[in-house]
């Protein structure tokens, strides 16, 4: 019996974090039995005299927003992590209960003035000056006394636990690297320091060493579009569904043409083309279920731009890339749940990665929204 | 300044897994901005004719329950893993595009006939049913040829995307250790051969081996009540809210006076205690909120009774223990979403263990369904 990769189960590796994913795509066909979800309302003001985040109104606190035009940055009123000074470590009162302060800072970006937009209906240029805005809090947090690590986010949709559909993202700075990309940052380097890979064409990280996220970005683009994982590229930029996807639709998003540590080492064409294909996979998306698409959005980078990330630095082969991790499943209603068996034991998916990039890459780029109505079709459960 | 861990933002370690969990203590009385939830009906029959899990019922694929009076056992129809011979390993396309294939069972343990109980309602010998069941379809599984892993466990309620509140479980059998379970078996494998751990009273593993769990475990039933994170104890079990925990009401349920490596090491009078404390558990969980606590839970232990336990065994230094990861945060209706940076970064909580323990300890075990109904107050969001 030949292994074949639409009929059986089997697990596959993800090198970033050195976890598996069980698929099972047999299990495709089986009826609905969950729970289904209220699709997130797309009949929303242009501004919303009740929207914390909308130009003018008022925030918690007694704080009022400028009549911004493009971007607008505050600290978070709540925010998780408070600014140094902390307190000293405490002593310890087991072996096993290890507690360690955190100092830092949480900040809100909102993307634009308009209340009714997101990512997926924001003009480039707009979509331009929000990386500008990512830059320039990444560089003010990174630069604070004792921040080791700025986490740049979108959090959208209703389905994410985010009740204001204002566009707007966070940036949480912190005084430790976080478990997930302290993970990420130990595979780069032990790949990087590995002498037992095949020859390849891949671009190279600093000192010429092998590059994890480069060597796979490499081989996703050199295969056949209708074979891989790709789902969107240009000159500098690819989005792939990647082999150890957890979520249904899950994107990795990377630059693939050289070695990038942070948004900060982008030239102005590559901000240009990581604008575009953000405008592009968000409208994507958007038309996959005709729907606001939720998900979680995060940037990987050099923890901060002070972070030494020459060719011998610690830091030194990581290489800048984005994570998207939508909850849908089948349609606006019915979303993924990580539960039970993957709770407990390993994540699990039904669809394969390649059966979901190949639905993103049959997705058209005109939103849904913009269409002339008769043609807007509504994607219900198969 | 002093570090407080109930007012001061810190990290916690869980020795289980490696990782962290940011703590937010100051951040308890933000207003909560997310998404509510509509709670689960209390509302239902004993024996629904439209429930495929109710005796003497049609299931899918043409087959009809027994009438069965304890509990019942089948094989998922939409399997996750299918039996064995399966196909051999594939070659790999690309050093970084790592699978390999997997072979199981899934099957369904129904509880109780009764369609609208659950484990808080069921009568301890019927919990003890249960336990049975889980013992026998272990030890029938764990005898397949090829089966290296089987994890038993329980998905209640629609808020973690079960929509039959029918009382079951769920146990599935693979050939090869899950990520999570691999994590754990690592860590208390690498702590039993640790040489630098102060000399303790607790009860010791195979060979006279610290025990991580039971190590954890007596430190906590050594503190005085109001003090740690114990939320229930008996004879022979604990239930701790663990320092790691990741949700607000998340428990570890471990015995605690002897090393015990799987279910079928337990005495008749370990197994009594087991439901009893199961019971109870349930019961503080339903009159947290006054509603059904919906929960991922599952047991940990020993992959399979046949993988080698004795002292020098790979799995010796297993120890039996149950994870409950329960979504709800404040009410019935609210419930935390692990979303934004906690995907990207790390997990991050505001309610301390030590406070999600003491409001545990102070829930009533009479269920509040079984209150007269003057006395059944309903919980609000506060
Ligand atoms: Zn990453
Ligand atoms: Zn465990």
């Amino acid at each position: 019996m030949d292994f074949d990769p639409t009929i059986h189960p089997h697990r596959r590796h993800n090198p970033l974090t050195g976890e598996h994913v069980l698929v099972s795509p047999h299990r495709n066909k089986r009826p609905w039995q969950g729970q289904t979800e209220q699709p997130q309302s797309t009949d929303l003001l242009q501004y919303d005299p009740n929207c914390y985040l909308c130009p003018g109104n008022a925030r918690a606190g007694g704080h009022q927003n400028e009549a911004y035009e493009h971007t607008m940055v505050f600290v978070n009123d709540f925010a998780a992590v408070l600014p140094s000074p902390g307190p000293a470590a405490p002593p310890e009162p087991h072996h096993l209960l290890k507690a360690e302060p955190v100092q830092g800072g949480c900040d809100v970006i909102i993307f634009h003035p308009r209340h009714d937009w997101t990512l997926a209906q924001l003009p480039i240029p707009d979509i331009e000056h929000v990386i500008e805005q990512w830059c320039a809090v990444y560089t003010k947090r990174g630069a604070e006394d004792g921040i080791k690590y700025v986490q740049i986010f979108e959090n959208k949709g209703s389905l994410m636990g985010c009740s204001n559909p204002h566009p707007h993202g966070q940036v949480w700075s912190l005084s430790e690297i976080p478990s997930e990309p302290a993970k990420e940052i130990e595979s780069q380097s032990r790949y990087a320091s590995r002498t037992d890979l095949p020859r390849s064409d891949a671009p190279k990280g600093p000192g010429g060493r092998p590059n994890l996220i480069l060597e796979y970005a490499y081989f996703e683009v050199s295969l056949p579009r209708d074979e891989g994982r790709v789902v969107l590229k240009n000159e500098h930029w690819v989005a792939v569904v990647p082999w150890w996807a957890v979520w249904p639709y899950e994107i990795l998003l990377t630059p693939y043409h050289r070695h990038i540590p942070s948004i900060l080492h982008l030239t102005r064409e590559e901000k240009g083309a990581f604008a575009a294909i953000l405008s592009q996979l968000a409208r994507r998306y958007d038309n996959l279920f005709s729907c606001s698409f939720a998900y979680s959005m995060g940037i990987h980078q050099l923890p901060t731009p002070t972070a030494p990330a020459d060719a011998d630095g610690e830091y030194s082969d990581i290489h800048l890339h984005l994570h998207f991790y939508p909850p849908l499943l089948r349609s606006a209603s019915v979303r993924k749940f990580l539960v039970g068996f993957e709770m407990l034991a390993e994540p699990q998916r039904d669809l394969t990665p390649e059966q979901a990039a190949a639905k993103l890459r049959a997705c058209d780029e005109v939103h849904y929204l913009d269409r002339p109505s008769h043609l807007r079709e509504c994607l219900h459960e198969s």
